[in-house]
């Protein structure tokens, strides 16, 4: 199994969220990986792949993209081993939950993250990265960095319900972590892989589950050191 | 079984969002229930159940609180008939569930609503409801209302999510409705009681999932009578 993912200059520290999710994914489910580090303007060219955007899984010469989908084909192909989803009733809430996660927390979150990632992000992605996502947040990154501190405002406002929920149970898919686990860590990594900023007081339930989660699967996530 | 509710001046129509959750799961397990309506001012007055809000079930003798208790309650009393949660994995998604739809959904329905609701409660709750509500809005009542439009507005943008959920499935648990159907349906119970104000379009996929939630159990959500 191949799995390609996002880099910048330092192809270490893979910072997309969605990857971050299926690499999870994959050892909660016991898979040995290889990672094909990517930058932005090389991932059109993966052969064989249609793909526009990471991850993309390579298994058996078939390759499955968009990170919901690998998830589905994981559980699809190794039933016996322990489930991302907690069969059909459960994959529906995990999608309730995707939805509601994309638009009330990476949204918001992409905005104060975006001139970090401009710094972190290899020399030939620049161009194409400053038009696509200048057209995308209505203004230069440069006047969105200097707005980082209102846009993480706005992001830390989004956590009560997450904080709250982890206040009766250890992770959000409840006693052990599963998918929905998955799709939040991979936005913490995010963070963590571009910018220096913190998102969480110490306090929250959030920052204790996030060193839980750092912590599986020989420390996985730790891989991606803090910057600044 | 009783199930203590909430009404207004009319008493056949209960407004409760948290009541309509508990009515919904109760059908859904197929037990039978004499409602008992209350006012506000009357909830602290139920012998026995030392509540201070709806929904409260008795149940041989026995006072369950909270809605989340009784859906709890029910699931562990009657195992073999429909579970309300997908096992305990499920039940923590719902947790998480229910409090996200309570900060994104919830919150920001109430001011948008307020007004209305004091236009059909009963007289006696009159007094108790400004006085606890206008502290909690910190605004007038009047205030709150005269800026309905807006609340809703806000209201309407938070629906992205659950929309875009429905467009993939046909129940936010899935192929058929269970507990977090019954949170969703319970919040369009509640505008449908008190208001005539619209919070859906008729194109949206929510539209169409609370009709077919209206036609559950022998049509029990439509008791309730659209407003104006």
């Amino acid at each position: 199994m191949k799995l390609y993912e996002l880099v910048g200059k330092d192809k270490t520290q893979g910072f997309s969220p969605y990857v971050w999710r299926s690499r999870m994914a994959l050892a909660h489910k016991g898979c040995t990986v290889e990672m094909v580090p990517l930058i932005f303007t090389e991932i059109a060219d993966v052969e064989g792949a249609n793909a526009k955007t990471v991850p993309i899984l390579e298994h058996n010469g078939t390759f499955i993209t968009d990170s919901w989908n690998i998830a589905c084909y994981l559980d699809e192909q190794f039933p016996d081993r322990p489930p991302l989803f907690n069969g059909a009733q459960g994959k529906a809430q995990a999608n309730l939950f995707n939805n509601i996660f994309f638009y009330n927390l990476v949204v918001p979150l992409f905005p104060a993250l975006v001139g970090d990632i401009f710094n972190v992000i290899d020399d030939r992605d620049r161009d194409y990265f400053r038009t696509s996502r200048e057209a995308r947040l209505g203004k230069s990154l440069e006047e969105a960095a200097a707005q980082q501190e209102d846009y993480l405002a706005q992001f830390r406002k989004q956590l009560w319900p997450y904080n709250q929920t982890l206040k009766a149970q250890d992770y959000f898919d409840g006693a052990s972590p599963a998918y929905s686990d998955y799709i939040m860590y991979g936005l913490f990594q995010w963070a963590k892989g571009v910018s220096p900023c913190q998102l969480l007081n110490t306090d929250d339930p959030l920052h204790d589950w996030r060193a839980r989660m750092d912590d599986l699967y020989d420390s996985l996530g730790k891989v991606i050191k803090p910057r600044g």
